[in-house]
């Protein structure tokens, strides 16, 4: 039985929406069925998300960027987030990631979720951990009842994706401390909540051991599992050690066994990533993950530049793409400092932007060398109306050209400009 | 007989300040000499240049980042460059180059001088071509002489290397040419000039063919070549043609000729190359330069981002280092738009550094690694004043922070946080 008959949800927005996602990918039905079946791509679509746009994320999709963003206790403004969003809509985001965790979560939810038309992606887990800080108690305490509640109340609500940490174990918890030589410990907040559980209750995580219920929720509802890495390395002296591959061989037979089960998977990856490891860790987990469409924050190539992990983020997120990553999530200059601002927000988004291009370009990709070819030509022409339309961020284009906006030449050269010398 | 003996200003200049430098650089005096006297290595520092500091560019030095300011004929405003330097310092730069083409060229060069104790270079052929386009006149009339006498003019004034485009021939120029398959053509504005001055006067590059008398004036100042690569390509797609290559290979026989009479040599490279370019040329051209030191514009992996100059540059940046390069020169967010201002200064020389410490981590450098090392235990202890003193840019770090300095998590996460969840 294919993917299609178990699950009919997705079956149905394909049909619905297929024309348009073959000219947006530039992609026959036949490719984009058969690499939807055998799992190197998904569809982004739950069909209780009113109006939404379906997104192909995966090969041999086009490479797709996310914006998180989200309240925090220290800023909680809901109608803040809502401009945020619109932000990264008009910078060019593909999806959105509610990040909540302070105010009313629901209400925030599908406000968001009104909002926006591109995909939805929650962690439910945080909305349940939520309570039990809020009320000042330890989130260990939850009960798995609670949190497989959440996820079936988000999907019913029309969230699109979800970050799941079904693959860390007490063993990979164990590993990833600092007692068994990790720098920085845990730092994903979802796969520290989990270990803080298993440790409370000595038991193994409940997203693991009834991954079944998880599944059947997502199937109904066509929600695509982010299978979430809980044990990233947030250094990247920690990259590649044992406790992360211990995670990412878990999390590929999660999406296998998900993907027989009728339900989409995506694999989350690192991270705090050096350059020299990114190829190497993106190919294995690419190969330990069955080609499941993998979803990177960053990576960071380095860890000293705070207040520009966008750039940080970018040199990592364009070698992973050329390794084959398939989806960025964006940094903004605010990671590890703040919550973003709208500026951050537009910053993130462009920066990833540019990551997915650039490794693209280095991948040939048509329609990216399409953009590199018009950008030289309009450049050749000194024609900045080409330029424009060329560009990833017309509007700070044109900014930055205000001032001189009616010449042939910029105020860089001037008449010493070299196109024109040889005219 | 050996560089030392033939280059005396350098012998000396290394005599006064060999402790200094053996101690910035963690390298030993036996290694610095060594590595000068083969030439991978230069040491920046014309006696001429009051109180100048003198810097190692090449390996095993540490990589340098340079940035270029300077007036234009649309923003002529000498004392607002004086600050762009003055931000470009305290941002980190390790070198300025006055690209100035509009004014009293010589008394901007000389504030430059005084207000700057790091080694400053120039393009002398642009002084020469002022005067031609000041005059309404035909840039390509100027005679050999002239150009001979500002660079002597230059080093009498104590410019600390030169950017001299010896390189470029009537073959080479004419392969460059759109007719012969480029889409960009020569981007170059040293690289235009010479080009037009070769086609309307039927005669090789000046620079060339009286390269010695060049190397006699470098010689007698310690003036630092900075053989010029005026057959760049400008466009991702012209990377690695015929013309290009013909200009490396002539740029390494001339660092071995300088070498060889006693001239310090370092050589230019690009400018556009994607990714999957990067490491071939940075190491074709080290190879065919003799491992001269490699002073990069980018290289721009992407040209599609105008406005975002800075991380396409970035990314260019790490990979280059990685693969060898020894000398950064920033790119700023205005590159390709317009002059930059104080904030383009200061994204474009934070930038490179955060491409310098990347591709460094990636070699496993020490001094790299040591500030990852201190950034992570700063994290894991949130200690933010540590994190501050680790960082790239501490003052962006502070920024960000403002509002919520006195707190020991931060806005992102509060008490999610997931560093103090498992403690």
């Amino acid at each position: 039985m294919s993917l299609f008959s178990k699950n009919t949800a997705l079956s149905h927005l394909l049909k619905r929406h297929c024309e348009t996602l073959c000219q947006e990918e530039h992609l026959s039905p036949e490719i984009i069925t058969h690499a939807l079946e055998k799992g190197s791509m998904v569809l982004l679509g739950n069909p209780a998300h009113r109006d939404v746009l379906p997104l192909l994320v995966g090969q041999p999709a086009k490479v797709k960027v996310n914006a998180n963003i989200g309240t925090s206790p220290l800023r909680n403004d809901k109608e803040g987030e809502l401009r945020k969003l619109a932000a990264a809509l008009e910078a060019g985001a593909d999806t959105i990631m509610d990040l909540s965790i302070a105010g009313d979560l629901r209400n925030i939810r599908q406000s968001m979720l009104d909002a926006c038309r591109r995909p939805i992606g929650t962690v439910p887990l945080y909305a349940v951990a939520q309570r039990y800080i809020d009320a000042g108690k330890d989130p260990a305490e939850f009960s798995p009842e609670e949190l497989f509640d959440e996820i079936e109340s988000q999907a019913e609500q029309g969230v699109d994706f979800m970050t799941v940490h079904c693959g860390i174990t007490e063993r990979g918890a164990a590993w990833a401390s600092e007692q068994n030589g990790r720098v920085m410990g845990i730092v994903s907040r979802g796969g520290s909540i989990l270990a803080r559980w298993m440790r409370a209750n000595k038991k193994e995580n409940p997203l693991l051991t009834e991954y079944e219920r998880i599944l059947k929720c997502a199937r109904r509802h066509n929600v695509t599992l982010s299978l979430g890495d809980g044990l990233r390395p947030g250094a990247g002296a920690d990259a590649g050690d044992a406790a992360q591959w211990d995670e990412v061989i878990m999390l590929g037979r999660l999406a296998r066994t998900g993907l027989e089960s009728g339900v989409q998977c995506m694999v989350e990856g690192p991270g705090h990533v050096r350059m020299n490891e990114v190829e190497a860790q993106i190919r294995g987990i690419k190969t330990a993950c069955h080609n499941a469409p993998l979803y990177v924050l960053g990576p960071l190539v380095v860890d000293a530049c705070p207040g520009y992990d966008h750039i940080a983020g970018a040199i990592g997120g364009a070698l992973a793409v050329r390794a084959g990553v398939d989806f960025l999530c964006y940094l903004t200059p605010a990671e590890h400092l703040t919550l973003p601002d709208l500026d951050d927000v537009r910053a993130g988004v462009i920066a990833s932007r540019i990551a997915a291009h650039a490794g693209e370009v280095a991948m040939g990709k048509a329609s990216a060398l399409d953009r590199e070819n018009t950008m030289s030509a309009a450049r050749k022409a000194l024609d900045w109306k080409a330029m424009q339309c060329a560009a990833i961020d017309p509007k700070t284009l044109c900014a930055k050209r205000a001032e001189h906006a009616g010449e042939e030449v910029c105020a860089m050269c001037g008449e010493f400009c070299a196109v024109k010398m040889l005219r």
